[in-house]
C-alpha cells in the first residue's frame, strides 16, 4: 500500500494531504477515490486511511485506524557520528541505519573532522524516504553538528562507548551492552579521535569499544555499530 | 604506509610496478628512491618492499618480507545476490562487504530480476581499492551473473541458506550456522525469490532465515547477512 509520511496529522477524522503530496498522490501514484493509503507520523503511529476527495492539489483522506507505537524497538540506539569528507558517505550511513535501526543520530565536530558542516534538511529527506520505504513509524532524530566537548559532557541516561583504533583495552560490545538499554555510541572522523578526545570521553563516563579488527570507514564503523547494537537486543 | 595491489607478483627478489601504478607511485604519491611500499597479492600475501630505482614508467622494488595468510578468517564466506536495478547500491555492497569481511560473491539472475547483466570489470576495481583501503590481503572473487538454478544446484561444501521475505518457517542465522563454517547465503532481487525458487533452493538443501524483522533493500540485507557472519565468527 502507498504510504505517506504526515508529521503533522492531527486527531481529526479527516488529513489533507499537502499540495505536493497531493499532486504526487494523483498524478503520480494515480490513486483515485475510494484508494486505501498508510500514513506514518513519524512517532510510532502508523495509520491506515480512505481517499474521500482525490483532489489533485488537497487530497482528503479519511483515517480509518491507527496502530501505535508500530514496531517500536526495545532499546534506544543514538549514534554520534563525524561527517565524513564525502557527504555521500555520511548520507548512505543515514539510509542504511534507517533500514536497521536508529533513534538519534548527532553529527559531531572533531578535532580531526574533514568536515564541520552538513545541511541537516537534506539528510533529514534521506532519513524520510528511508522510512518510508522500510515501512519505519518512527523517524529518527538528527541533531545538527556538535563540537565533540558539548556532546560528551552531556548528560545521556544510558550506556556510553566511544569506538576508537588507538591502543589500549577496549570491550566488544557484545560483552559491554546491557541488553533492551539506550545506548550512545561515538564514532571518530576519518583521522579517528585524537587521544586528548579520547581521554576526555573515557574521563566522561564513556567505555572503550572495538569494532572488529578490520580497518573500517567512517560510515562503515557507524553502521557495524548501529548493526551490532540491533543484533544483540534481538 | 602506501599500498600497492600486485596480483601479478612472483617468488622473484625484485618487483617491478606497471607504467600506469609506477606513475602513480612516483609522480602522485611522490615516493623516492629508498622508500618502503607495502604491497598485497590478493591471495592473502602481505609483503614490505623497497624502491630500488624510482624510475617514473618503471619503480623497481626489492622484496624485503612477507607475511603469508595475512588475517585470513576463520571462516568462508559467499554471498549471492541478485544485482540491484541502482548499479550504485551494489557497488556500494560490495565496497562495505568487502570492509568487514567477504570471500566471494555471486551476482545472481533471478525470474524477478531487475538487472540481468553487470561489468565485473568495474565491480573488481571497486573491490581491489575496498581491500587497499582496508588492507586486506585477499581479494573476494566475483562471480559472473549465475542463473539462479545454476547456483543452487551447483556443489558447495558447507552450510547453503536462502533468506526470503515470504511466510514460513525461518530459523535466525545466529541459531543456525556452525563457528568456523563454509557458508552460501542467498539474497533476492527488489522484488524478492518466487515461491518456486524458494522451493528449489529447499530441494537443494539450503536452509531458510530471516535477517531481522526491518524491510531491508537487497544491497541491505545482503551487507546484514555479511555483518552477521563476521560477527558470529569473532
Amino acid at each position: 500500500m502507498q504510504l505517506f509520511y504526515t508529521p503533522d496529522i492531527t486527531d481529526s477524522p479527516i488529513y489533507y494531504l499537502s499540495e505536493e503530496e497531493s499532486k504526487h498522490c494523483i498524478r503520480v501514484l494515480r490513486l483515485q477515490l475510494a484508494d486505501h493509503v498508510n500514513l506514518i507520523d513519524g512517532l510510532g503511529g502508523l495509520y491506515e486511511a480512505e481517499i474521500i476527495d482525490a483532489h489533485p492539489k488537497k487530497v482528503a483522506l479519511k483515517l480509518l485506524s491507527l496502530q501505535s507505537e508500530f514496531e517500536k524497538r526495545n532499546h534506544y540506539l543514538h549514534i554520534a557520528v563525524a561527517p565524513t569528507k564525502n557527504i555521500e558517505r555520511l548520507e548512505w550511513f543515514l539510509e542504511k541505519a534507517t533500514e536497521i535501526g536508529i533513534d538519534e543520530i548527532s553529527l559531531l565536530n572533531c578535532a580531526r573532522s574533514e568536515r564541520k558542516e552538513a545541511k541537516a534538511e537534506r539528510l533529514n529527506k534521506i532519513i524520510t524516504s528511508a522510512i518510508k520505504q522500510s515501512l519505519k513509524a518512527y523517524h529518527p532524530q538528527l541533531n545538527e553538528i556538535t563540537p565533540f566537548q558539548k556532546l560528551v559532557t552531556q548528560p545521556f541516561n544510558g550506556q556510553k562507548f566511544i569506538a576508537h583504533c588507538e591502543p589500549g583495552h577496549k570491550l566488544q560490545l557484545k560483552d559491554a551492552i546491557k541488553p533492551n538499554g539506550n545506548y550512545l555510541i561515538l564514532i571518530g572522523p576519518e583521522g579517528d579521535f585524537t587521544p586528548k578526545e579520547i581521554e576526555d570521553a573515557l574521563q566522561n563516563g564513556f567505555e572503550p569499544i572495538t569494532l572488529g579488527n578490520s580497518r573500517l570507514r567512517t560510515e562503515t564503523a557507524a553502521l557495524e555499530a548501529c548493526f551490532e547494537v540491533n543484533f544483540l537486543n534481538r
